[in-house]
């Protein structure tokens, strides 16, 4: 695979336009400029001068491991936020680290943290790069420089247990990749989060992913059975078995630590037998409200499909749950769609006991055409969203989950604020995460970039937190903490539960080097 | 429910005998002594006079609300494990609290750690007492008192919510108590430890319990979905969602603390309909490998039954899977006992499944008399045990659990083990938690009293854990660590993750006052 866009997602040549007529909806519609700024191209973008403290760390991962040319830093600068693309795009590289360090395996990513520890270093662990919430973007004033730990050669399965049906990944390996490894062996680990193309085992952890076939293969964090950290202090191994009850589970406290605590450097996950079957489809709802009745019937009493996802009326209406297709019309209403997969009865009984419960809670079936036009298209919104902001649009996208009593006034209090905070746009919503507790909740707005979009993002962000917080949401349901919510988080788990945080990292990280300002907010004084 | 026996388990007026013919085997077999040592009587145990520390928290709790009368002391000392029972059948109240301590909701037990942080006095949070390993044993030494929080007065259920599924239930709510406030709603936890009749939510919580229907239900800990901990620094609450990536789960270190980081109040545990109905049944394989294979198929694949559990050769001849029926031959092999609870449909469904999956790995049907049989004697294992201590035997139990492909040498690597430690004796196991990766092993030995009872299980004890250890399994897989554990938790989670609990003990209970010498082994030095 070639290397993602500098400045935007994914393959460049798989870049994509927007068809003439939804430019000029954007237009007329949201107001959008017909004149956007174009990318500043690669070649003019300057990163300041590397600090010169990073050259020794040549010593333990060799020359060819410590990359201090310009695009190098460039491409492992900021995460894939609209935001971090906006800035690159306008040629901001200040937040470049000063060099991008390749380790070949566990034992040089400790020996790099205690050298990073000793000369006051700060280290971001990089995996996809794929961060939407500032999860790369440490702070690095105070230290001697930040280095990008880049763990792109920690890329192999080192272990598979057939009978246990679990495999040791490194914390490197793509997603594409680990599955095509697994499925050498007949196995499949099922996570496909929106970044699958470009995500690793290891970013998936240590910011507790998710992915679209969730209903089925459950979270990443639900996968882990064991893991191997990397800290200052040394290696942490976790995961004796399935479950115990030896103590507090401190895979749970690595597990969205997002590098603050540990590099982790693998994963043992929970692997299944690759589906004989997959079938995908369509159902409309009358309103959110009978969709949303629909998915906590099946997330509740089940049957449970593998992928469960339900677009409010806007997104129904626009046809991002198609991404192909966006301005084709889709009808009224609200679009479900479920996918199975599995061995071919299960496949086929979950689909008739779900289409029972689907056809009771006042459900049309669409066929399976919906369905395969969303699979066709599940991993292509980021691409959707570099030609917005080349026709001069402004798209971002916030989630969030609660318990199912919270759901209709999240949604709600979200919407309401979006629109208020960013009058002339478009707002919508989808549920693509259940439980038998309760629901994930996924917003993408459309607006136009105007002047100042991120100073814009910024102040609407903050006022749509206030609302998750006021509704009884949690600030992230899959994004992370990162650099964005990290002042959101003693809202989530109060200031004790920072304090928890802050605890174990002084334990670990002492030198405190670790993706500094990424996760934790800093202690007041 | 009257209370608890003080020197043994349960409903005095359940107490039991083992029938003459049993008692002739153990003689015969075994080598029990003829002449058994009966138990001191109540009347004669004094426990050593209440530090006067512990008095100035009548202001708090008012008069009412400490108790330092010797009984109240004596059955709030030691928890139910075999070698409690036999030092206080001896006499020995050494380690009584030196008062119970009844705050009457979450303020108060804060302004207790408070008042407690202060004074140096010792809290052992005390649900059920049913602890079997040690965990309301604390290290009193250097404290101005040791006082046993008893919760028995927060036994509330706050607040349920129908559409979420969810109910608020205070920490001293024992279980039937729960059960029968949430049946009136139609709902219910499914959580049936052997425990059952005695332990309390908070216990549950706090030591990671799982109950006999674990396979349908879940675990104790994946029931949790909020909860509420008062601890020296002030309250934490966690949990705003189903899942979150706002970092790690602090929900997951809760779990599992056995008081040492604070003292949970409520918990607020996802709930269940109802079932409509429930069915038990017992199946036979040949060998434990076949009947092992068996539920892994069923937890790899499904269907679950509700209740999944396969006892050895051993356990089966003795029959000890039907305590009501110990002696009563129970044939050759292996015996499974199948449950389904639910709705009707449901329940046909799997049952069905379940049939087809265990008969293609050559299970036997048995009918539903074996499960009826287990389901009517599923709480009386430790009546049981009462009567063998009685009758001059020793019995206890250990269990342990391990990803599938360590299952079968980490069973024999214990038997052996006991084996050799303990000569002439029984040596029984039994799976009863299956997972996708894996399953637990519950141990029951019988042996001799003999001489120094207590000595010789500490020894065999430390020998088992080795061979645990060294065969890949977790120290406890539902008992929880409490003293008995605690010197093998860096086995469990290496020398760092222990760190990370001293950490966050030390950063939430600066004074060291919460069950100390419980879960974290002190640092060296």
């Amino acid at each position: 695979m070639p290397a993602m866009r500098w400045n935007g997602w994914g393959d460049p040549d798989r870049a994509t336009r927007l068809p003439d007529s939804v430019v000029g909806l954007l237009r007329e519609l949201l107001g959008v400029r017909p004149d956007p700024v174009p990318s500043v191209p690669l070649a003019e973008v300057a990163p300041p001068p590397p600090a010169p403290a990073v050259r020794a760390l040549t010593e333990i991962v060799g020359p060819g491991g410590v990359l201090t040319d310009d695009e190098t830093r460039i491409r492992h600068t900021r995460g894939k936020s609209t935001p971090d693309l906006l800035r690159l795009r306008a040629g901001d590289a200040s937040a470049a680290p000063d060099a991008v360090v390749l380790p070949a395996g566990h034992e040089e990513v400790l020996a790099v943290l205690d050298r990073c520890s000793r000369e006051r270093v700060a280290v971001v662990p990089f995996g996809g790069g794929t961060s939407v919430v500032g999860g790369l973007t440490a702070a690095g004033d105070g230290f001697a420089g930040v280095v990008a730990l880049d763990l792109r050669r920690l890329d192999r399965i080192t272990a598979l247990d057939a009978v246990a049906r679990t495999a040791t990944l490194q914390a490197g390996l793509r997603a594409p990749r680990a599955e095509a490894l697994l499925a050498e062996h007949g196995f499949t680990l099922g996570h496909y989060p929106q970044s699958y193309e470009w995500a690793t085992i290891g970013g998936f952890a240590a910011t507790r992913s998710s992915g679209q076939a969730s209903a089925g293969y459950g979270r990443f964090d639900e996968m882990v059975a064991a893991l191997t950290v990397a800290t200052p202090r040394g290696t942490l191994t976790l995961g004796r078995a399935p479950k115990s009850a030896a103590g507090p589970d401190l895979r749970e406290l690595v597990l969205g630590s997002e590098g603050a605590f540990g590099v982790i450097t693998d994963v043992t996950a929970r692997i299944r037998p690759l589906p004989e079957t997959r079938r995908y489809e369509g159902w409309r709802f009358p309103t959110f409200a009978e969709g949303t009745a629909a998915v906590r019937a099946l997330a509740q009493d089940g049957p449970l499909p593998t992928v469960l996802r339900l677009s409010d009326e806007t997104e129904t209406m626009i046809g991002l749950a198609r991404p192909g297709e966006i301005g084709a019309a889709s009808g009224d209403g609200c679009l479900a769609v479920c996918g199975y997969e599995g061995r071919r009865e299960d496949v086929a009984a979950r689909r008739a006991g779900t289409h029972a419960v689907l056809t009771a809670c006042g459900g049309e079936p669409l066929g399976d055409a919906p369905g395969e036009s969303w699979a066709a298209g599940r991993f292509s919104a980021p691409y959707l969203r570099d030609a917005l902001l080349d026709a001069g649009a402004f798209a971002e996208t916030l989630e969030t989950a609660a318990f199912w009593s919270a759901v209709p006034r999240l949604a709600d209090a979200v919407r309401l604020t979006l629109s208020r905070e960013l009058p002339s746009s478009l707002v919508m919503c989808h549920i693509s995460h259940v439980y038998r507790d309760g629901a994930s909740l996924y917003f993408t707005v459309v607006t136009a970039q105007g002047d100042d979009p991120v100073g814009r993002w910024r102040r609407a962000k903050a006022a749509v937190s206030d609302a998750i917080i006021g509704a009884g949401g949690t600030i992230t349901h899959h994004h992370g903490v990162g650099t964005d919510h990290r002042d959101r988080l003693a809202d989530e788990i109060g200031p004790l539960g920072v304090e928890i945080l802050r605890a174990v990292k002084d334990r670990l990280d002492p030198a405190g080097v670790l993706n500094p300002g990424v996760l934790i907010p800093p202690a007041a004084g």
